[in-house]
């Protein structure tokens, strides 16, 4: 298939625009053909008018045909086959094995979210029915469930081109729900992004669907992105990505006359704390673990474990030792793009001049070192300097870790208080551990998403009671994931209907449960229809 | 009960500011003792320190301590009396048999919440059990529950001095999650607001848990509200009230380094749609229904029909005509305080001088007509004029409706899209209606949290299935309701726990189930305990 590289407005490709640009291969500084138009902003506005235009013929669609239409957007990607590898490894550097995994975490999710919307109970139904008789007034017949919000934005991540972009989980959770989608390409895989988008579209068209429910915008300038965000038909806003530029979405959210919500997932520092049984007993597998941990994907995943937190003993030093023998001797990555790599690089070298901060370890930089080659690294320092050092709280996103020696527990609570909110937070601890150290753990519980029991923090399981999200900074709303069955939960709203006749209520809500759903009735969770349960008091 | 004018920091009382103020009896004009005591910015702040502290004590508590907390407040209130109701009187004039409705309201929502948390299931489990075997890599066990966010700020509405104030919806739902909660008392009913925080503090004694999680303070200045929500304790705001508050309150929130989620519940103008045949065969029947909806409580309902929408036709004339007699032959009604009462005075007077909008009718202003009095009115025009007016379309608090004449089934729905987010929308139609209007269904369905077919909007049940909320400015967040049990969604966030050992988890979440709640476990919903369920596969 040759790129167009332009915009994909609903049924059409656009390219008015002048600006334009072109993917790097990362592993090679190389240009990559095509030229990519950026969407003017006539192009973007007009993805959102024809996303609304879209929204009431889609949104009325049965379940069974949100469920095809995911189900052709998953055989298109996988029947793009070596193409889309090929494409995303050369703009990423990301090796095909990982692709190819993540590919398959992207049909994956793709067909769960088909198969959620088949089962049908995710709709939350709730019936309470009518009481003609109650006194002093009659109890009116009550009937709730979850309906689509509208217009979802929904921005690409770099790091990872498939799973958390086009075709990724707020795309198929958005148009699960059923909602339109406009999707903003990451600059740096423009031509995954062109692939993918155009597989959605001819599933749009094929699936016989409104063609405005999908459109894909390509550019690099922040000015963009905000038009989405502010634009009065955008419902709610799925991103992946920096802190600043999720901070500066949901500003712009906010700010709106009215504001819409923003879910960013803006990763955090993960932290590992190893209790000193636990760390006795399987500190050098840990490290081990911890070392890959670190270093997959050349450190380049929201949970990445960025700090490692114990109780200051020769076991400690020991492991960081190991620790950092291990990382030291891994292969200097190659990073998604020169700005990311530029990013890490000025950290890494931040870091190695702060004060009380040590070095323990760093791969060589290969000769000829490209400009997105990352060295990675741990870092060491006590608990005192990390309490006193903000910036050692943030993330750095590429391969390396922090390890912070504590001189007690009281230190090790003080470190944990002193965290943001956290995607994740793991704890290898032995039952004696956990006796031992019962006030860090309610501690840590109230930062963090997900909490951890040995292990790493990579490998987020898409499941049902995943929940990848956490309190801000991790994202900017902890009530909701970005990852599993619930993150269809961002996407969608209550809508009540009170005395409806049977004939304009949704399937989901009539009497006869045609669906099989479960539903809570008079207060009872049921699936059995109406008819077949005793009526309410009278 | 001798009410001592103080602000309540968890255990204690506390009057240190110099700043004091009266309630003011509206019905005569007349200040009530004692003096209150403004909160200064100290104890302001302590309420929350108090609140964050007593946090972790309070969300380990049992469902069953809980639960028994939330009955100890509704016994607490019911044991009041009279002294409850005659100062509520006192300060909003609203009838006896008003406040013991409300009163009988709000104990049954505490009631309704202890059940809630006593059967458990509103948690939301998620357990995803292991497959140690699984390849390429071995799948975790996760288990997800819905835990509290942390300390509340509730804002106490004047409208509803007891089911929406002190120990309102709000405060029930955030203690019923195990939150601490710091209530603000509104300014107009000052002492049903300590009396019902006292309630709460005797509770919260009683019941032998931390004094912190419940504090009250007093006072009228826009700087306390907006320091409560900057406190970096504070994870979640409850509040009801206008537009203009509850935007900036919204805004404080967002635009706080760590930003957290606002729930304002802001009114809206809740249209009611008339369609022909419905409006032939019921007119004079609604007319009655509507006239005591709109002047219901001096119209100081959220709820409150505003605007009422039908072709302009003869029906349509004598249905207006009808309304407007009966709307003009109701008795004056005092309103809550004379600062809402001068706002819709002018608002009152200024529709009288808006172009194109006639009114119909309105209650003659009795001789010396207090400054709290209000005068109910029924407004007309045509829908062009509507439409070229947004002031028309904002909410007019008090016991007034605007009828707007169509010229045509387009006309219908153009005044439908123009309509802002709303709480309710009303329908009254036949089954031919229901055809032959079906587009602007479709159009009134994206514009409300609750559509009723039927019947007039005021009336809120409080049950499972009912949604209290809609899209801005209704709300600021259409995602949650404040009334019913949903509105315990609010106030929680997921936690994700992997791998996991059984003592450490919480019982919603261990294997035996010993409280038989539902659960999702590996996909399927059940009440069974997990050795009781087949494996999953390995």
């Amino acid at each position: 298939m040759e790129l167009h590289g332009g915009n994909i407005l609903g049924a059409d490709v656009a390219k008015s625009g002048a600006a334009t640009f072109r993917a790097v291969n990362p592993s090679t500084g190389q240009e990559l053909d095509p030229v990519f138009h950026e969407a003017t902003e006539a192009e973007a506005a007009r993805t959102l008018d024809l996303a609304e235009e879209a929204f009431a013929a889609y949104r009325s669609q049965p379940a069974e045909a949100i469920a095809k239409f995911l189900e052709a957007i998953a055989a298109g990607l996988e029947a793009l086959g070596q193409e889309l590898i090929a494409r995303a490894h050369a703009e990423t550097a990301l090796p095909e094995a990982r692709l190819l995994s993540e590919r398959g975490r992207t049909v994956t999710q793709l067909r769960m979210f088909a198969a959620l919307v088949c089962e049908g109970s995710w709709v939350d139904a709730r019936i309470d029915r009518a009481d003609p008789g109650r006194t002093p007034v009659p109890k009116p017949d009550l009937r709730r469930m979850l309906v689509p919000i509208g217009p979802v934005v929904v921005f690409g991540a770099s790091n990872f081109p498939l799973a958390f972009s086009i075709c990724g989980g707020d795309t198929a959770s958005a148009f699960a729900a059923g909602n339109p989608v406009v999707a903003k390409a990451h600059p740096a895989h423009p031509g995954t992004s062109e692939l993918a988008a155009r597989v959605i579209q001819k599933a749009v068209r094929d699936c016989g669907l409104p063609m405005g429910i999908f459109s894909m915008v390509q550019g690099a300038k922040p000015d963009l992105s905000l038009s989405l965000v502010r634009h009065p038909s955008t419902r709610a806003v799925g991103f992946t990505g920096s802190l600043q530029a999720g901070r500066a979405l949901f500003d712009a959210a906010a700010q709106r006359p009215s504001p819409i919500p923003v879910f960013a997932e803006m990763g955090s520092i993960n932290p590992i704390f190893v209790l000193p049984h636990a760390l006795k007993e399987r500190g050098a597998e840990l490290a081990q673990s911890l070392a890959k941990s670190v270093t997959l994907g050349v450190g380049q995943f929201c949970t990445k474990p960025g700090l490692v937190v114990g109780l200051g003993d020769a076991s400690l030093d020991t492991f960081r030792q190991t620790l950092g023998s291990l990382i030291g001797a891994t292969a200097p990555g190659i990073m998604l793009y020169a700005g990311i790599a530029a990013r890490y690089g000025s950290s890494f070298s931040k870091r190695c001049g702060t004060r009380d901060v040590q070095l323990v370890s760093s791969t060589s930089a290969a000769p000829g070192i490209s400009k997105t080659q990352a060295q990675a690294a741990v870092f060491a320092t006590q608990a005192q300097s990390f309490l006193q050092n903000a910036e050692l709280r943030e993330e750095q996103f590429g391969p390396s870790t922090l390890v912070v020696a504590c001189g007690s527990g009281e230190e090790l609570e003080q470190v944990a208080h002193s965290l943001d909110g956290q995607l994740t937070v793991t704890v290898h601890a032995t039952e004696q551990d956990l006796k031992e150290h019962a006030g860090l753990l309610d501690i840590l519980r109230e930062k963090t998403g997900r909490l951890l029991f040995g292990g790493v923090p990579t490998g987020v399981e898409v499941a049902p009671a995943m929940h990848h999200g956490g309190p801000y900074p991790a994202t900017t709303d902890s009530r909701f994931t970005s990852v599993g069955t619930a993150a269809i939960l961002r996407f969608v709203r209550p809508l009540c209907y009170q005395d409806a006749p049977q004939d304009y209520l949704p399937l989901e809500l009539k009497d006869e449960n045609s669906r099989g759903i479960w539903r809570l009735v008079d207060g009872e969770w049921t699936r059995a229809a109406i008819t077949s349960i005793a009526p309410a008091r009278t």
